[in-house]
């Protein structure tokens, strides 16, 4: 069994069309389809391990997965081998022999996520599979100037949704912010950088900016909200459709 | 009949499920799906006059069009009670009364364009759309070098395809430029803005330029090629969903 590879890949995709991508029972998820894609490509059983199991309708700029494989296709070929055989939604973009003991569920350092609203009483037609439509105005420079007290090492149990299998829910953001775009000025993306992420965390941070740019919530609160450990006094959680998994760090 | 007002609205659009902006007799066009929509909205049957004939594929940020209507319903209240009826890849965003003699082909002063290009050997999920794939290395250094030799006042005969019915071919370009994104180096914008623009003009331009990224045609021989006034010496007309209509000049 020495012929036995642990192979690495980096992946891109669009989740519109996905139910997330862990694979479930009912659905096409992105894990699926990479496992069919793979089993095809290699003759033999795939299963893959992600570094996120981001939700339905969630993207990836940058998403990190490992198998194990006897296969003899050079591991630099398979990006375009995958490729082939997937729809234009998924990308593969590089892989490589990683160590025997990587996982990328827990050998990852840390991931970047970005979240777009789009802040205008009209939908964006180029934005409407990528951003959450909040038709209300919204106060940008209080959600910045929230967005900061979410930095630093703090137990996020008031962030995160039931479903969790977390030994510990204290996490460290290294960056959180949010600016706007050049492009549209309704377009707000706010940035949120950390070792490790509770489920759902990333969304309810940004309801809850968002409950700071309507004024529901006041900037001063946060530190409050994030101490109090109870989802309710945070905002709702932010749809899926304005999340990308930005970067992954290895 | 003094209640015919003579009414302009700015839309925004994503062309990928149009058959281009000109009403036809096969396939659903931007200018059909708004002519209804009006129609239905006001009560009598509506017939606009667009900006410019956009063909299948090619999207527009800022796009411009006017009709007569004896409507009651408020001006300002019309983009709200027509994105009402309108599916999300077409928003209007703004509708005000016009002078009677406004006519959107002949009353716009200039327009600007901008066309991506995706240059990588792999596919981007969230560009496939809205972008030239182009999988072979271009030099990005030089078609910014040839982009400038087309500002001016030209005869763009050679920049044509078939189908126009303009009295002159000539006409200034006073911005030709290239620039990388910043969010994904992979990405080139060439921006092109005119007076006016002869059928396909911005596409030829793309496909002669991309020719110059490849090496087949040389930075200094733009000049010439222009001088030529021949179709041929140029290269192919670019694929329209990488083209964006970017601004409407009034």
């Amino acid at each position: 069994m020495e012929n036995i590879k642990n192979i690495a890949m980096r992946i891109r995709y669009d989740g519109t069309n996905y139910h997330g991508w862990q694979s479930q029972s009912n659905g096409v998820t992105v894990q699926s389809t990479i496992e069919k894609a793979l089993s095809e490509l290699t003759g033999s059983d795939v299963k893959v391990t992600g570094c996120s199991r981001t939700d339905a309708g969630v993207h990836a700029l940058d998403y990190i997965f490992n198998f194990k494989s006897e296969t003899k296709i050079p591991v630099e070929k398979l990006p375009y081998a995958l490729n082939y055989r997937l729809e234009d939604d998924i990308t593969a973009l590089e892989a490589w022999v990683a160590a025997d003991d990587f996982n990328s569920r827990f050998s990852v350092n840390g991931k970047r996520y970005i979240y777009n609203i789009w802040n205008s009483a009209l939908k964006n037609p180029f934005l409407n599979r990528y951003s959450w439509h909040f038709p209300y105005k919204l106060d940008f420079k209080k959600i910045k100037a929230a967005a900061v007290f979410f930095e630093g090492k703090h137990d996020f149990a008031g962030f995160m949704a039931a479903g969790g299998q977390q030994k510990t829910t204290v996490r460290t953001i290294s960056v959180c912010g949010a600016e706007q775009s050049g492009e549209f000025p309704e377009l707000l993306t706010i940035t949120v950088e950390a070792d490790a992420f509770l489920y759902n965390m990333v969304r309810i941070i940004v309801g809850t900016l968002a409950d700071v740019g309507t004024g529901r919530i006041e900037v001063s609160d946060i530190p409050e909200i994030i101490c109090s450990k109870d989802r309710r006094q945070g905002g709702i959680t932010a749809p899926p459709q304005g999340l990308f998994l930005k970067k992954v760090y290895l």
